[in-house]
């Protein structure tokens, strides 16, 4: 056996150099005697491996001295709810922008919290293009507004920030995060999963501005205050610190890419491959609309789906692993972060006109 | 350098057997051709992976088949505030009995949610006792009763259930759990942040009793909710699988020391060598009342604050790591946890022993 290409939506492929070396010093890191994952959060040598990390992010993202960045837990999926708490009041409304799957949990979980209003959806689309800046009923006293940045299910991309007025827009980035260059400044908080571009499932990142954090309430538990989480330099309590060392080590290869900007050409690069082929196949399918079409998640459909577990047995056969769309929406999906190199999907490409050639 | 005998109170010392297996498969794990970090926790080959460290840890516990086991998120922490929303109405009492800083915490992140009581508490005592049974004020309209079964900063341990009639029991377990047996069927809900006997931080082991779960509201977020975590198999949403698979290979590793029998019988002979040797040193002193002495951490102080920075410099020149106390307290800390063997023990005490009849 040997490392395939990975195209699994998350937990994702990581750089193999970040794994050789999580793998070369499992046992002793630096002069620790002692595992990373042994040794305590508050040790100095802890506390240097995590201010590197964070000023490794801060570079990479360019990330304006007004905003916190903070190492948490929980997933996106808890910050849908802690967010709410902490930045809308019960009585308040709060503006969601739904495209995807994605977007629809984080109006789930924050529902309980505050006054969630839809703004704008693609539902009535199935969820295949971003809603025109236009068409959205914002309400200017809402809290936020909230969008979901990349969704992974639907294969939908923000290629802009929208503009939102005066109301803190804040966004999940989990799954299109340090893909390439972003105006932090632009958002009243970013927060991103760690499981695609930034290391194990677990850890979640949160960026945000210092004057937000005022809102959080003082009547709420400090484990789900961001407030507190910032005064305590995301040490309020263990934080999970193989990941954070891990992501710490995808931090130094992304720079040593060249940072997002590089990053960015290859992703760009990676996309115009694949949607190229697919469009001018005749044989596959992509629904999105090309101006929304995600630059990290292509879904994909075949002219039947009979063919599905074939194409999946023979790709998997053929070193291209994970290719199984949500079911959601079925057919096929290629998650391409940045740990998927170009040749990863030129394979997948060469693959695909190989398997259509044969059953088209 | 050398791997050394590490008495961390946490993230702490791992099976060094662990560490290798962890190692070896870092990049390809079994057949999966990728990371065990990179893979879908969807998938077939991590849900085995996850049902496994299930029926481990229930053997190893021997968790009655009415009791849920949940691999969650957030540290203990988020579930001190969790459990209280999830168990008690905001109108309901609940009763906390206070041993140590971390009961202490505990009631400070369930006041916002529910009327917490202080059944009982050592705070005058300054933590070095479990308050008698008779002295608890119980509230039998309680909605559970909280205790923490070990204190790792102040020592402090409970060596029995108490009985607290019908009202659930819900205890704090982290750096107590799998260290001897101990019967769940006593117990409402038990949970454990996994840096101590179970693996990288990060994870959350919650073991719930069912009639419990129908408590949980409906109108809390759905990531909150342990009936929801318990319905979706723990995987709600990403869980920590990095995490959840090395807490795996550490159920693995206490099964094949004999389970907590065995386990326990070894934590028998370490607390009573190192406690036998600091009551008759007339050097070193530990506060805590015999019958409530922690076997997991061991607080211990010099004849002089002075002393301690040498003491310090010295043991971790020896190669033991890690030995200092907690800010709270003061003096040392030796948290010798499962993963830390017996020879590490006698090694300290061989240690202390020298040290003394240097500086004594």
């Amino acid at each position: 056996m040997s490392r395939a290409f990975n195209f699994s939506a998350g937990p994702a492929a990581l750089p193999e150099s970040v794994l050789l070396q999580a793998q070369s010093e499992m046992l002793e890191w630096g002069k620790a005697r002692a595992s990373v994952m042994e040794i305590s959060h508050r040790g100095k040598d802890f506390e240097a491996l995590a201010a590197e990390a964070e000023k490794d992010l801060r570079d990479l993202l360019d990330v304006p001295s007004n905003y916190k960045v903070l190492f948490l837990q929980g997933g996106a999926t808890l910050h849908f709810a802690q967010l709410a708490m902490n930045f809308a009041r019960p009585d308040q409304t709060a503006d969601y922008i739904v495209t995807g799957a994605w977007s629809e949990k984080a109006v789930k979980e924050a529902k309980p919290l505050t006054q969630v209003r839809i703004a704008a959806s693609d539902e009535a689309g199935k969820f295949t293009a971003i809603p025109p800046r236009a068409s959205w009923d914002l309400d200017p006293n809402a809290a936020y507004v909230h969008i979901v940045a990349n969704e992974t299910i639907h294969g939908v991309e923000f290629h802009t920030v929208p503009d939102v007025g005066a109301v803190p827009l804040i966004s999940d980035l989990s799954s299109t995060i340090l893909s390439q260059p972003i105006d932090v400044s632009r958002f009243g908080m970013i927060y991103a999963g760690a499981q695609k571009n930034i290391g194990p499932s677990g850890l979640v990142v949160v960026i945000v501005r210092e004057d937000l954090l005022e809102r959080c309430p003082k009547s709420i538990p400090k484990i789900l205050n961001y407030a507190e989480h910032a005064a305590n330099g995301s040490m309020l309590n263990t934080p999970p610190t193989f990941s954070w060392y891990l992501a710490g080590l995808v931090f130094k290869w992304a720079k040593a890419q060249g940072g997002l900007k590089a990053l960015g050409e290859i992703n760009r690069q990676k996309q115009e491959l694949l949607y190229g082929y697919i469009d001018g196949s005749g044989f596959y399918r992509n629904p999105v609309e090309i101006s929304a079409r995600s630059w990290m998640n292509v879904p994909f459909t075949l002219p039947s789906e009979s063919l599905d577990s074939v194409f999946l047995k023979e790709s998997e056969a053929a070193g291209l692993l994970a290719l199984k769309g949500h079911r959601a929406v079925g057919g096929m999906r290629a998650s391409i972060y940045n740990a998927l190199p170009l040749q990863g999907v030129q394979a997948l490409v060469d693959f695909m006109r190989d398997f259509a050639s044969r059953n088209g």
